[in-house]
């Protein structure tokens, strides 16, 4: 055998997107093998004058990648800032301290300030591999922080970011923690605070899992992906502004997370407060309004754990310097009338205009959620912020404001119309309706479309305790599409307990 | 809009080797994605016929994968076993049990056999994705399995590979739990308990973590990818193997748990049990021998856990219906002077030779195993087994066994050399040894370039107690290649702490 110096390889850029993890491709007859004996997962570390990346080992046995060339992924490669082409060395990364630590919280172990900082360091600088992340997230999914870890995770997390300044001041937030079909207050509920001078620089998520986010139904209305100059420019100009956060890096080591709790369908208590307190102190906010629907198909089952999980989130928060106040609501049906971003800014704007017919549970929660956070303001006693979120909706300066931030962040030029095809799901039975699954309805219109179509979504017709005929239509499916209406109504026909009569 | 089927697509081929997962890849523009909304990691069912397949979805722009073709990785594509250019479906799978299950793992559930049984099916049916695997393989790794769910995990595993069947009778098996290089006892022990009569039909693994596995250093004498038809000749002539396990399908769930658990470095008791009895039980064995070595850089560090260890793994046997007997040997160094494939075999050789300068403590570790498992047969007095070991190996019986299986087997045509490139690992300090560090001594023998090179490996030159100088070499470190011996030469030169004396 002759010497060689198998680690230089050519960087090729490869065009997978996976999912925010640094994938590391090699040819099957790389030279590399022999000498370093990696396997398929191992990681790797890919060096480059005094850079370095870790990445996970994929092997490939295909003509787009030479034996001499590294091939990386999409996310790695623009994370990496090198041009394909360039050479670059491959090695063994050392072992760790963040990988340690997770072993350590998998075997039972505490955690301390300092490790969480090395994990939510590694996580954001991409080092730690999908696998490795899922064991944290595993790690702590077993309500295995104490409040103090959950404390120190959330201020790793806060220190990863992006963090705004807005100057001093009381800044107001207000975050629900979802699972509640078009539960959305939040475009009634800032523009109250705002006209009543708080400041509420309010940043939104696109839809995770759920039919739509705060994010896509304001796209319905107006442009929401502002810069960071962009949000400061509306939030001087009225107090407050409805943009979305993905837009905004508040919490990357957030994002990693959700990448992988989404495929596995939980939710760690301990994490799901880490997440939202540390994006709500990024942002900078100084007071925080939380609302925790819970019901029988909501996230929160029962009142001791919506309680308990109250505690908690109080706990963290004051830790971390930040005012909360939490809400516990009704979450046993949907909110408004509509799911999906159309039909819901439809709700939206008959409750700021005061139409008649706005759905009377949309209103009344959003003016529970504003009178609340009205009290912060040092000029409003206690008990008196629910007369006077009504006073501010009812004499319209609520819909006034909501016009003007509309403005102020770019109002679409084209109204987006209701999906042209649509069926009804009709009641099995006759009686009063007594339960309506949260679960079924958020699916039957994602499956209708809703986010990526805003026009899809579903029409609650009927809701808890309204007496019904048999046949009667209960729900009403909007699609964009022909296939898609018929993917939503064979859900439907399929799924009996959508709503139940008794 | 336009009625579409977007489901259609073409399948295709896409050679990467995914560490066994099955991975689908999609084109970002492929029609699929406004209909059914899939994301990067989501996972999704791909249908032909009456065969569905689940896979992890990883989402493509680039021109080796058209918009309306599905891609699916090596591994995938070889178990559809459906022609490239085949028109398949591709939709969301159904909920399965089995994520349920892993989910109430999580949450602390127990439980029951058919969570397992599903679980495991699942594994092995490649529906489950390196997330779910994971989070699998962490559910279980805090000690959360209790002895119970252990033997339902166990006969899971036993339940879904290949079952040897030896016609009847007393098979004896003999294990080590690992972690010890140069503890080759196996090629030891086999001939001499089938020397006295006894059936040992034993498979053995490749290194998985460590510089070399029993069927690596084998491989330096005869063939060891024996067919179970040749493996069963040579059994019925020799009555014993040392084949290699791979080559037999024993345990395919194992397989896939060990490429997760593999570059995430964890070793979860409960796995670690269910993965070893399994195999024993699907290899059809009676009888185990089974050795735990126990020092401060060995997998079990301390008594009280070898003692406990014990006791579980004597639980699961008795509820799987195999007699076992446990030996809690010292790991508190390497056994035998090499370690590395070639190193190892010349140690076997020395012992079974009876040579002089055989290492002791390796010919007396295999006389106390072998002596312990003679005892299994009925005519073997408790206490007269080591005894007997003793007379079996110093009358060349043992050696003429171990001869007549490599030719059964099909002795190798050429010797395997030592490497060329050496040097040697000089003691910092003078006086006795007191500690010599198992891991630093197997990743200096991987890095040398073990046991993808058999010829690499380290001779250990000293042991524990021993009286060294200053300067003196306490290790010779042997490479086939200048730069793999430079690669272990650096890792020498920044460990201090490998061998230490006082």
């Amino acid at each position: 055998m002759t010497p060689r110096e198998p680690q230089h390889l050519v960087l090729r850029r490869i065009p997978i997107d996976t999912s925010r993890e640094n994938v590391v491709f090699l040819h099957a007859d790389c030279a590399v093998f022999p000498a370093l004996g990696f396997r398929a997962l191992a990681k790797v570390q890919l060096s480059y004058d005094h850079h370095t990346a870790v990445g996970s080992l994929d092997i490939v046995r295909a003509d787009w990648l030479g034996v001499g060339e590294v091939g990386v992924c999409e996310y790695m490669f623009e994370r990496l800032g090198v041009a394909e082409g360039t050479n670059v060395t491959l090695g063994y990364p050392g072992i760790l301290n963040s990988t340690n630590a997770i072993r350590r919280k998998l075997s039972g172990a505490r955690l301390s300030r300092s490790d969480f900082n090395e994990i939510v360091g590694d996580i954001v600088a991409d080092r730690l591999s999908k696998v490795e992340l899922t064991a944290f997230v595993c790690a702590c999914a077993q309500n295995n922080l104490d409040r103090d870890e959950v404390v120190d995770l959330t201020l790793a997390m806060t220190g990863v970011g992006q963090t705004l300044d807005w100057g001093g001041g009381m800044v107001v937030d207000k975050h629900c923690i979802g699972g509640i079909p078009g539960n959305r207050t939040t475009p009634v509920v800032v523009p109250i605070l705002a006209a009543h001078g708080l400041k509420v620089p309010k940043t939104s998520s696109r839809a995770i899992t759920s039919p739509a986010g705060t994010a896509d139904t304001m796209e319905v209305f107006c442009n929401v992906e502002l810069s960071i100059e962009r949000m400061k420019r509306v939030v001087e100009k009225e107090g407050a502004c409805l943009a979305w956060g993905g837009a905004i890096d508040l919490s990357p080591a957030d994002d990693v997370i959700i990448s992988v709790e989404r495929p596995l369908n939980i939710d760690s208590q301990g994490q799901m407060i880490a997440s939202i307190l540390s994006k709500k102190k990024s942002a900078g906010s100084t007071h925080l309004l939380l609302d925790i629907p819970v019901g029988p198909t909501a996230k929160v089952r029962h009142m001791e754990l919506a309680a308990s999980l109250r505690r908690e989130f109080e706990y963290v928060a004051k830790h971390i310097g930040l005012h909360i106040e939490v809400v516990i609501s009704n979450g046993e049906q949907p909110i408004g009338r509509g799911v999906g971003p159309v039909l819901e800014a439809r709700d939206i704007m008959s409750v700021l205009e005061n139409n008649d017919r706005a759905p009377s549970d949309l209103r009344e929660h959003a003016l529970q959620l504003a009178g609340r956070a009205l009290e912060f303001s040092a000029d409003v006693k206690g008990g008196d912020g629910y007369g006077l979120a009504r006073e501010i909706l009812r004499s319209g300066r609520a819909l006034q404001k909501f016009e003007a931030i509309i403005e102020a962040q770019g109002r679409r030029d084209q109204p987006i119309e209701l999906g042209a095809y649509a069926f009804e799901v009709k009641i099995g039975g006759s009686g009063r309706i007594t339960r309506m699954d949260n679960f079924a309805i958020a699916r039957l219109a994602k499956l209708a479309g809703a986010p990526l179509c805003k026009g899809a979504g579903v029409e609650v017709l009927h809701k808890l305790g309204e007496e019904v005929k048999e046949g009667q239509p209960v729900l009403r499916v909007y699609s964009t599409s022909p296939a898609e209406s018929a993917l939503a109504e064979g859900y439907a026909s399929s799924e009996k307990g959508i709503i139940e009569c008794l």
